[in-house]
């Protein structure tokens, strides 16, 4: 199978359904014109077909390996990381102050979205290292920005976020790392920490680790945490990686997916560390992290469900049961399903990156609402629809999915982990019915105008799909104002088909625009008519659960549910 | 995790949901009385809980391996296979006469999904024994039943079904394995079949393979199909294995899951083989051995549903974030979902078998029509269902649940093959609309008349869910009056979702019967409610995307799903 990263439809998107030309019409992004677009578009896509992709399989057959504390990445993905550094595909969106390209980030999302179709494994290294870069420009100071940054950027050194530990995971606060001031004003960290994606590796001269850890005395919860940079190796005075930290890999887990990236349980002895931002406020920092990943997280559910897509397609061109399978009904339904939801995922994820660089360009209340609600949607969306497609994409090959040697099911192995790292998808769906709605529904309700009336100027070329997409938005619009009347504990009952229910008519909305960009005969408007009609009406079924409530959820017992 | 054996649910849809009373008043199934049903459930359940659960991780670990020609099993399936075999519940269903328990085929179905939540792999092995059987009892000689059944139904020996060739899967007429007539009314058979689940191994001391074959100048297609028995080793004159038959394992499959069942690439090199019914007749036999294995793998999704959903509500009560996880509602949905789907695919698949069993015992058409419809119903559902409740299972671990080592990822893995084997659900949702549906839907029609009769009777107890099962009904109903009025291949277009509308909607019907049972304060009232007002709804997306038809679909060219 030869993947191809989908440029055209990215290209299609940032042009026609989500626009980036108000972005490149700011200041801070004046550089990202169409001519630039296409050529990072074009550079990266080639990229990744011809040199990250062919190490996909590699990295499923020959995992990272833990040899003697240091972790062995599989074979290829040194020279693929190597090429991605070179190319400064790391540092697209980071700041030029430290070598960076200073692009939007919505090209970094269109980027993420390819290299993760191209190799998910592969792109966790540079993904991680992103979330820390952003962290660092925020809220690190200007010596460790110094430092730091210009090595992270330009793929030097990688780094990793090390939150988790065993007895606390969606629970924060719960966490037990320990950091005691040392005369010198660095820290001494110890504790153990769990799930810490490239937590070492061969690819790089450095890992630099920033970890979540407690002070002396700190308030309990999540108002006691603090983030410290913890490198492998101690800068020297040049900033070359001196002496080694007190750290070390303890073990790689053994995973479902994504063989390719190690997995680290790490420990922490006494190790030295940096204060990044105030003491006690790390969870500041923390969020800027991963609201970066989040959406990147998104787009890794996208980018592989498209090659997923992709070898489903080919599979199904070539095999010939009757007659080529893509000719049966029932598989032609399978395939255009799949890519009716990749292309209303990537629209998602696009318009959260748009809305993201205009936030920042702008500083533009509004857009940094609307950043803010897409950024939780873009994340589980994308990545439940990838792990939908991935396993239709498993179905379209029959038997042949089922043997490993397809590669089909390594698309669906890898992918699973996506709704869950990065805050599980439940997490984001609570975060939208929550934070994402204290504004009392505003930043949904301006969405959700907006897409009402580009529906109601849609009705004399789409009188059908115009209409399905607008009465959809006015029963979310419904939905979502019953819902802001209700307390948590029946917004959360109701979090995730709320979410799926948002997702749909988004999904609806963007493929109307692409729709009416093409016209009714085009490619794009029989997709469109795909998504519209066979797909977004489960929302229906969504809102309807969602809102049921929590009530019938707690009349059954935990002891109910044994029975 | 403790697997538990789902024997009070099992006991419950028998009792109250799809009552087997009226088999067990039939003169065939007069031995299935409450007491014999309730001691084969109970020790059926001891055994797949205490013998044949704690193989199960160790099928996975140590998987089946060839050596030297030879197919071992994974440590400990031996001796699980024994217990089974010793127990007679290979046989259960099978006739008296050869050594059965000739029990109704709803027990076996019950077992059936008992033993697959204990162990999928190793239930594999006595489900494609079962299948044979039931071929050879319908279309053997007596000679080859004397020699075969017997053995076959005591565990000594174990049965494969061979139609599967690299060319040849859905389109099972495209297969090119020879038959050659010998001089001695034997069969020369020469060719290569892959998939053969159990195609080999060492839990026996013979395996006999059914194999599907093609005479000299037989007619192209499935017309020119005949069926052989070709034993690995070739019964002496006493009927105690002989010399070797010209047959070999060439290769395993390396598969995502069930990697304790080895699934084998078969050559047979001329090999004797035994004529099974009439020549050319090789379909009708084939289809014996499907419908058994069809609604059995129905119960497999079940079975697997079922350990993921207990291994997960253990992890929920264990894990603490904040609280423990299963006082959270998302969580608390979550868990909730997949027991009710469970509930819902159990009482379909036994429906199922209570159809057949009546069928059988009272050659009713209308029960063998009921029959027939619940089938492919039975298989599609409760295999979509096992994915997705063994996803969730995985989701509600969180980060564990992409570890290895705790087992849920295994659930996922396995099951994902069972919408695949025996019929894709493409291919039984085709059934469905399609053969099942030459009567113009009247099986349907009477079985949609009795879910609304029921609602109607049930309004009173239960005003909203009664109710809801009522509308659902009768716009399934006019759905299904619509489509028999549609061509195939617009009916085709729409199977996939028009079957999982038709499931939902009696999953929706059994849950009411559940709750009309024990009452509405009770957790099957409630659990009923949230089938009912949660999950069922998701019919009318369903439908809505049936009704589509193909157009809309081939609107899209090949080259546009390309683009």
């Amino acid at each position: 199978m030869t993947y191809r990263s989908p440029v055209t439809d990215i290209r299609f998107i940032l042009d026609h359904v989500v626009p980036l030309a108000p972005v490149a019409e700011t200041e801070m992004f004046a550089e990202a014109t169409p001519d630039m677009v296409e050529a990072i578009l074009t550079e990266g896509g080639k990229l990744c077909d011809e040199v990250i992709a062919p190490t996909n399989r590699d990295g499923d057959l020959t995992p990272a390996k833990l040899e003697n504390g240091v972790v062995r990445s599989p074979a290829g993905f040194k020279e693929a990381f190597a090429a991605l550094a070179e190319g400064g595909w790391i540092g697209i969106a980071a700041s030029p102050e430290h070598g960076g390209m200073g692009l939007p980030q919505a090209l970094n999302v269109g980027f993420n979205d390819m290299l993760s179709g191209a190799n998910l494994s592969l792109q966790l290294n540079p993904l991680l290292t992103q979330g820390q870069i952003e962290a660092l420009e925020h809220h690190a100071s200007d010596e460790i920005k110094a430092l730091y940054l210009p090595k992270l950027i330009s793929g030097e050194w990688s780094g990793t976020m090390n939150l988790t530990e065993p007895g606390a995971g969606s629970d924060v606060g719960a966490l037990k790392t320990k950091a005691v001031p040392n005369d010198d004003g660095t820290y001494a960290i110890s504790g153990q920490k769990i799930y810490i994606t490239w937590g070492d590796n061969d690819c790089v001269s450095n890992v630099c680790h920033l970890v979540l850890a407690r002070l002396p005395d700190a308030a309990p919860g999540t108002k006691g945490i603090s983030l410290f940079m913890v490198p492998k190796l101690i800068p020297d005075d040049a900033g070359k990686p001196g002496v080694a930290n007190s750290l070390k890999v303890v073990s790689l887990e053994h995973k479902l997916g994504i063989h390719g990236s190690p997995t680290c349980v790490m420990s922490y002895e006494g190790a030295t560390g940096w204060l990044v931002g105030e003491e006690n406020k790390g969870m500041a920092a923390m969020f800027t992290m991963m609201n970066n990943a989040r959406l990147n997280v998104g787009a890794q559910g996208i980018g592989v469900a498209e090659a997923a897509y992709q070898q489903a397609l080919a599979y199904a061109k070539d095999r010939v049961q009757f007659a080529p399978i893509v000719e049966h009904a029932d598989v032609r339904r399978m395939l255009a399903g799949m890519k009716a939801e990749i292309f209303a995922a990537r629209s998602i994820a696009l318009a959260c990156g748009v809305a993201i660089d205009m936030g920042r360009a702008t500083n533009d209340a509004n857009w940094q609402a609307r950043a803010a609600l897409l950024t939780p949607i873009a994340k589980a969306y994308g990545t439940d629809m990838g792990i939908r497609v991935a396993s239709t994409g498993v179905q379209v090959h029959g038997g042949m999915g089922f043997i490993e040697e397809t590669g089909a099911a390594q698309y669906l192995r890898d992918v699973r982990i996506t709704t869950i790292y990065e805050g599980t998808n439940g997490i984001q769906a609570m975060d939208l019915v929550g934070r994402k709605m204290m504004d009392e529904g505003k930043a949904a309700f301006r969405l959700l105008q907006e897409i009402e009336d580009e529906a109601q100027g849609a009705r004399e070329a789409f009188p059908v799909l115009a209409e399905d997409v607008w009465q959809a938005a006015e029963e979310l619009r419904e939905h979502t104002e019953w819902m802001v009347s209700q307390g948590m504990q029946d917004r959360f009952a109701g979090a995730v088909p709320y979410l799926d229910a948002f997702a749909r008519v988004l999904g609806g909305y963007y493929h109307l625009r692409a729709a009416m960009a093409e016209g009714r005969d085009s490619a794009r408007g029989h997709l469109a008519a795909v998504y519209i009609r066979r797909l977004m009406p489960a929302y229906a079924a969504s809102l309807a659960e969602a809102k049921e409530g929590a009530e019938g959820l707690y009349a059954l017992s935990v002891e109910d549910l044994e029975a």
